[in-house]
């Protein structure tokens, strides 16, 4: 797109324009607000899929009464290293950002602990949250599940979400390291964008609703996404499903699409945060970060490596400094959004 | 091999003769009960790379002096929810027997703990122990580095081990649900009896010693072996490194590797075991299995798909009843081991 069809915002408006076009469509404050640090941070970090774009997808939520814009995440204690995050039927970075402030001291206390979030509508990207719990000098891990879009190993039916799983390690003079990545082969998202493109999709990537490979973007959508990596990703799609599914009470993907099958809105979801104290391992509690240093130092003395998020972290520093280009008609629509229009 | 070139032994002498072979080169009874456990199920479940093949490389390490065969592990508790073990550059076995008793009261008052193996020579296959924590009704999750084989993202020389990871779910009617997968595309055992048959290795395996992609073992053996599933293979692996490494305060495979480069013998390891009680999470403490049922019969509903670990479980059906073949040559060296000579 030609920039002069596109208007340059700071991330400050992208904030401003979430927070307000929710808070127009029946959203508390406090929940407009963490929708829209949630929405800020993709468009910062330059994950488009989970930004401004979503917006519209949010309000509609809203207005058709599915999604409760005033709930108040309740904290319930289950165990010393265990705590449930009910989303009463919310948005689900309210409830997120309640238990991980929650799950912090619980870490350190004991010197692993986990939260889960349930009756949450759609749970966004999970580097976020591990990100920040690394901030605070905690290892952790995230898992969601999502609709049924991803066939069995073996298989040709969507059984499985997309189910991503993401891992975050703290350092000391340096962002976090974080991964966040699909046990699908491809997002939903970059399936859609080939199929919007009319590019075809990778071999790997899909196959057609009888089951046969596909490199039709359109076929993969009728179809079923695959793993990746063979069964060894439709292992961790299996294992996301048990953990942010039956472990902490929350539909599987396949449940959830069948109780809502809409794509415009998400279906109700959970999440599985879990964190672990590095210091009680070590009489020095900076060892394991000096030590993973030297980890990442000899992965990066290769040539064409880089560490995982570095991309992310990149777009980072540019959209602070010059902030973000939205498509000048999208920019009008989300300004009349804001507006109550 | 034609059937009359092995000798059928039941799992009692696969037990036997290892424990035997053990304690007359100087091992403790504690650990050669141990390590014959450990070798006993690999028999029993058809992983031979873990199983009576390994007892040589046992045996070895024991005459050459680096492994304390009368090692007594030691338990440290260092927060509510953590232990360490410290297993006194013993073998592996006797210590992560040590570590998931302890594992299993701790998970259970606390809803998750988790356990770090340290000083440990051998860490071998990694579903025993999650499937003997999931037998007691825990969710579990166990990771452990090895030697640098696995060039990383983007990369062309080793830097990670082949870095499994293992989950346990349990299944009320059913051995649990479990599965331990190598980070990279093979195992190193794959690779080795691909070059020991003449065979070629599939592409995607391996890099030749100039980052070239290669079908041929032996240059696979000399290069750097890949991870699965492109980048996100390699973020596993980089996960099991920092997770089993420098959060426990174990070596990494590379720092493993430097100080102990030899191949026929194993460089001291670490091991990290997570384990959740669902219950905790649960009014109902059979829902979260009733629960998971539910996806297992999704999945198996589809013709062609299996679950993880199935063919283990078939290959222990065959070996209870029937035993195991194994060449005679070799059981023959099995008895003079195990009667000391």
């Amino acid at each position: 797109m030609p920039e002069n069809d596109q208007v340059r915002i700071s991330l400050e408006e992208v904030h401003r324009l979430t927070k307000a076009a929710l808070e127009a469509n029946g959203a508390s404050h406090e929940n407009a607000e963490a929708v829209a640090r949630t929405i800020t941070a993709a468009e910062r970090d330059d994950c488009k899929a989970h930004g401004l774009f979503r917006i519209p997808f949010y309000v509609k939520g809203l207005n058709d009464g599915k999604v409760n814009g005033t709930a108040v995440p309740e904290t319930q204690e289950v165990s010393p290293g265990l705590a449930r995050v009910d989303a009463h039927r919310g948005y689900a970075p309210l409830a997120i950002r309640v238990g991980i402030e929650g799950l912090v001291e619980k870490a350190r206390a004991n010197g692993i602990a986990a939260v889960s979030i349930v009756n949450c509508y759609h749970v966004a990207a999970l580097w976020p949250e591990v990100e920040w719990l690394a901030e605070r000098g905690l290892v952790s891990f995230a898992f969601t599940q999502y609709m049924a879009f991803v066939a069995p190993a073996g298989g040709t039916k969507r059984v499985y979400g997309t189910n991503p799983m993401a891992f975050g390690w703290p350092r000391d003079d340096a962002p976090p390291l974080v991964f966040d990545q699909a046990s699908s082969a491809s997002s939903r998202g970059d399936l859609l964008l080939h199929h919007r493109d009319g590019k075809p999709i990778p071999p790997g990537w899909a196959i057609d609703p009888d089951g046969n490979p596909t490199t039709d973007p359109a076929e993969g959508l009728e179809g079923a996404q695959l793993p990746f990596g063979g069964y060894k990703g439709a292992a961790l799609a299996l294992m996301v499903e048990l953990l942010a599914g039956a472990l902490i009470g929350a539909p599987f993907s396949f449940e959830a699409t069948e109780t809502d099958p809409r794509e415009d809105m998400p279906p109700l979801g959970g999440e599985l945060i879990i964190a672990i104290d590095p210091t009680h391992f070590h009489a020095d509690p900076q060892s394991p970060f000096s030590h993973s240093e030297k980890l990442f130092g000899r992965v990066l003395a290769q040539e064409g490596t880089r560490l995982p998020s570095e991309r992310r972290y990149a777009a980072r520093r540019e959209s602070i400094s010059s902030g973000i280009l939205v498509p000048s008609a999208f920019h009008m629509t989300l300004q009349e959004m804001a507006a109550g229009v």
